[in-house]
């Protein structure tokens, strides 16, 4: 299936943005536990910022204070920064990676096709854990929304479409979701991208991805928008300003502990060893 | 089945608020031509607002200039209003009736129960035309959103429920849909209440109901939310401010000219004589 290609061995971590830094840090946390925890290397990329010094400083005085062994930030105000050998050194250390918030066309501008991107992609295949939230949760398929129209129907020209860092293929994120009410944008980009699965990632809420296994953590929901059973669309008669029309998307609705099989497209209940239809579970 | 209990003969259009009332008037001109055009007999019901002296004056004007042939407010300040012979008189003449947006709680408090609901009642059942924008909308069905959270993931303290006007049973109507991003609002009061489907109205965007046929007109979509075939959902484990959990719901985004039939709960595209699975369609 197109969503296995490509796809990488280590886990994943997609945070929908403002996710707590102050109160409990469940999710952040949860990215340092994986990572090591206290024998954690992290790697904090503000790519996506134009404010990367205070990003970076920001999320390397949390992680430290989780404990995690080291913790450096990688700036790159050009892209040749992303070709450079501390940079490309830190990577080849880190068992975490984590990607900031801001607008997701600066990481594929800055670091896409770079030699730390292939560094990026080569440590996670070994099993980092790479994480983004926001602008860094955006980028982590293949395919992104570059920006778009919150609160609208589903039209074509609510949305742009770009490429992203490619970390897990056959999907599409949309970030901010509930409270940006991006159901429309989202809709509207899957019907542009028809194969993908659509994760709209609440704030403060995070999808863990293992395999073909994804997790829900956080106090909000993820919405799992599937178009793969559509009966119906108006795409081929559709001028870019025109509402959409789609008929028979399904949508799960998965808060904390829920579970989701990329591959046979089943949500599974918190604490439920099948999932919802009886299906076995695919581990 | 269940919608279609208390099922009156008149049609109904369900306006989702912000109506154009200054270029085209789509859908208030839509309105004056099926309650008779030249020959129709208006009555604004502006009891949602509390300002209805001039929300009436507005409506009144805009419908005499498309030339209905009488257009009148019935101001209802106190419950007793709605007992008065003049309102009683009003309706009995009215082959079109107008509900204002405002406060949906507030046309409960002031009508419901009253000889004016029965009035009007009557007269739908006769075939006069009623119509509802925004809070107007809301009260169209038995039961309704009094109000609620928008932008947030669907969690039960997220909506309060309670009665509506009655017009069409078995469906709930949330309007401003798109625009204030209330796909979490609907899902949660669509748990609340299991038998019913949901119709997210979007501004400037109507469904005209007649018999079990519904046609969207407008600018922007009608989001129809189905839990009849979730799969699993957390209401009995639930706490008020948790979130929740729903698998398998359907949407349908159907823009203008497109229909859906309340009894087969298909979808059918614009023009297409038949729905999109092929079934007869009930007319």
């Amino acid at each position: 299936m197109s969503h296995l290609e490509g796809r990488s061995d280590g886990s994943l971590i997609i945070i929908g943005g403002a996710e707590d830094r102050t109160d409990t840090c469940l999710i952040l946390r949860e990215f340092v536990r994986r990572a090591g925890g206290i024998k954690a290397h992290i790697v904090v990329i503000p790519a996506a910022t134009s404010y990367q010094q205070e990003a970076g400083d920001d999320y390397t005085r949390l992680f430290k204070s989780f404990g995690a062994e080291t913790v450096q930030a990688i700036l790159t105000k050009e892209r040749e920064d992303a070709d450079k050998y501390e940079a490309l050194e830190a990577i080849a250390q880190a068992t975490g990676i984590f990607f900031t918030g801001g607008d997701q066309a600066r990481v594929i501008q800055l670091i896409k096709g770079t030699l730390l991107d292939d560094a990026i992609h080569k440590r996670h295949r070994d099993g980092a854990v790479v994480a983004g939230t926001s602008a860094g949760a955006a980028i982590m398929p293949d395919v992104m929304i570059v920006e778009g129209e919150s609160d609208t129907h589903p039209r074509l020209d609510a949305v742009e479409m770009g490429s992203g860092m490619g970390f897990l293929n056959g999907i599409l994120v949309d970030q901010h979701f509930a409270q940006r009410g991006r159901l429309g944008r989202l809709l509207a980009a899957l019907l542009i991208e028809p194969s993908v699965l659509g994760l709209g990632i609440d704030e403060n809420t995070a999808v863990i991805v293992e395999g073909d296994e994804l997790e829900v953590i956080g106090a909000g929901a993820v919405t799992v928008v599937d178009e793969s059973n559509t009966t119906f669309n108006n795409m081929d008669r559709l001028l870019r300003d025109e509402p959409l029309a789609v008929f028979g998307v399904s949508l799960h609705i998965l808060p904390h502990g829920y579970r989701f099989n990329l591959s046979s497209r089943q949500p599974t209940a918190k604490g439920d060893k099948l999932p919802a239809q009886g299906l076995p579970l695919q581990s």
